[in-house]
């Protein structure tokens, strides 16, 4: 997507580095980050330089790739890549998406004989793996268009008010996002639509990213604090959500960050349409019970005792509460898939059920067995 | 209740001037403001130095006494205070308690006959209102707490854990508190609990104001963010929640900071038991649907871009999202009767109902009518 007119990705390679946009830093400074190691990507992903489920997949790919080159040196190839690959997998635990892309990576490396020819593999399946999520979330761009042109209809000429949470947008992914592709696309071609932007904390991915990132494509937006979800809705201000997510069960569990699962329940209470959009790579075809199977980062509650952001013209961080108070920092909720009207998905818009998702991805059907 | 050790109200009358805790200051620093003038006194609630709905309400009772003597000087005694009524009456529109303190001190003046019989009798009736209000807040304690004795019970030594919501804190009253009452009663007989403490944007009042009023009186607590609330319900880590209420409708629906119907949503899926504990000030015997009925403040959009806090030794507020971001600041929610399990009141607990509210206050049957 566009930043000041220039298109760029979130994470790209550039000869032997990893390039990302420092996402710590945005909205009031834009920063690309080089990372030249294997370990500057580990760290980048941990400390949420680069974020967003399918976004931290891909650099984890070319992480690997990274993990690689390095092997080359190490004298025990097989054993360094694997190493890497531990490390990369175990940064963040929710995502499905980094074990996922850091597991391509192996696979390709194993079908490969000679050292050589593993590290041309895995630069290969990483470059194939970006190109690949791009094409994701440009479908998912398209099949969730049809949601937004039905209400659009219904609507006549008033904007079509959407809301969603945490970032799901292109900063989360390689390019276009996930929950935000079906508004780009209908924005592509005319649709008149406002978004509602919920600042997420504790880290405002809404209020820092979501915001910025909208504005930079000319999007109509408000943003609001997570407190206001239910009241929109009751006063009927509010279409429907779209939302991202980073790990998706086969029942259709969702994942997704902290106060997803209010906001569904808010919609349930109102009757407002609840999606959640996410390419196949985040789907767990493992797992079933999202709330008793899948694992919950919890981060440093200095997230949540501290603010970030713009003091005079120093980047910053403000204390908001007592010196010494406990704080606890779960970073994602559970929505189930019960109060979730559908996934977009690559391929399509399909029920948050097994059966559902199993008709539109068959052959994953014996992985998940 | 004490800070560190010495016994404080938040708002009280010392001479012809009214003393408020500076609210705006909490956590990081504690001052006490003297008002000295009705206008003093309209600015310090418009601006929240002083909040929370049975607060506001005594502070303008008191600034109506302020009024009275402002009045003598006027040269036309009924009109300066009439106008001085409805310039109080108006500085925040959500909580009834403001409109009801403000018209019992015309209903005394209106009882007596001369000027200065007058301004005695305001003085009286705000001395009264104070006390009525501190003993209501210290009965909606003995009341609740027998809710709390039920679930310690059955927990054997484990901690009862109490979530609440903004601050229904003795900083929202005058003494005591409102949802806190009971926290503070149960403490004080030796019951071991834990209070999840949510940190309420945009103004942070449970993690200014909640998480210090606590701290200050000895009692366990963890701060978290609001999405919080969902995944700790759903984690089983929630034995029940107590929130204030600014307006409770006679059915039962309670206008409250926003953000509490969201939570109110979650209790009821995970079978927590929700209550709203206030003095029957908050009651508006004339309302009946809550969503329709009362009015909900919009406040300045700059309270969603900035966060105040602690920048390194000074106090000051940063930037949250793009400068030019368009937000909205709705202050309240409303959550209908049918999620709430219970009001806590001075008189008892009954069900949010007009049956249930009714039965605690027959003389009020009339009014309602």
């Amino acid at each position: 997507m566009n930043v000041k007119g220039k298109a760029y990705r979130t994470v790209w390679l550039e000869g032997k580095t990893v390039k990302i946009i420092d996402q710590r830093k945005l909205p009031h400074s834009f920063e690309i980050e080089t990372l030249k190691s294997t370990a500057e990507v580990i760290r980048a992903i941990r400390e949420m330089h680069v974020r967003g489920a399918p976004a931290i997949g891909m650099a984890a790919a070319y992480g690997m790739y990274l993990a690689a080159l390095e092997a080359c040196k190490s004298g025990d190839f097989e054993r360094s890549l694997q190493d890497a690959a531990l490390k990369l997998k175990s940064t963040r635990p929710t995502a499905i998406n980094l074990a996922w892309a850091v597991e391509c990576m192996l696979q390709a490396a194993k079908a490969a004989r000679r050292v050589q020819e593993k590290v041309s593999a895995i630069l290969k399946e990483a470059q194939n793996l970006a190109e690949e999520e791009v094409e994701n979330c440009r479908r998912i761009g398209q099949q969730g268009l049809g949601l937004l042109e039905q209400i659009s209809r219904r609507k006549a000429a008033a904007p079509v008010r959407i809301m969603t949470h945490c970032n799901a947008g292109w900063l989360a992914c390689v390019d276009y996002g996930t929950a935000t592709a079906p508004i780009y696309e209908a924005v592509r071609q005319g649709m008149a639509l406002h978004v509602w932007v919920s600042e997420t904390r504790p880290r405002n991915q809404g209020a820092k990213l979501t915001a910025w990132e909208l504005e930079q494509q000319g999007v109509s937006y408000s943003l609001i604090v997570d407190n206001a979800a239910g009241l929109l809705m009751k006063k009927n201000l509010v279409d429907l959500v779209i939302v991202g997510g980073d790990r998706v069960t086969r029942c259709g569990d969702v994942a997704n960050k902290i106060g997803t699962y209010l906001k569904a329940l808010a919609a349930k209470d109102n009757n407002v349409p609840f999606y959640v959009a996410i390419p196949s790579s985040s789907i767990d075809w493992k797992m079933k019970d999202g709330l008793a199977e899948i694992p919950i980062e919890e981060r440093d509650a200095n997230e949540v005792r501290y603010v970030d952001g713009l003091f005079g013209s120093a980047v910053g961080q403000v204390l908001i509460c007592p010196p010494r108070a406990d704080a606890v920092n779960y970073a994602f909720d559970v929505t189930p898939a019960g109060l979730i009207t559908g996934i977009i998905t690559e391929r399509g818009v399909c029920q948050a059920s097994e059966t559902g998702l199993r008709h539109l991805f068959p052959e994953k059907t014996e992985a998940a067995a």
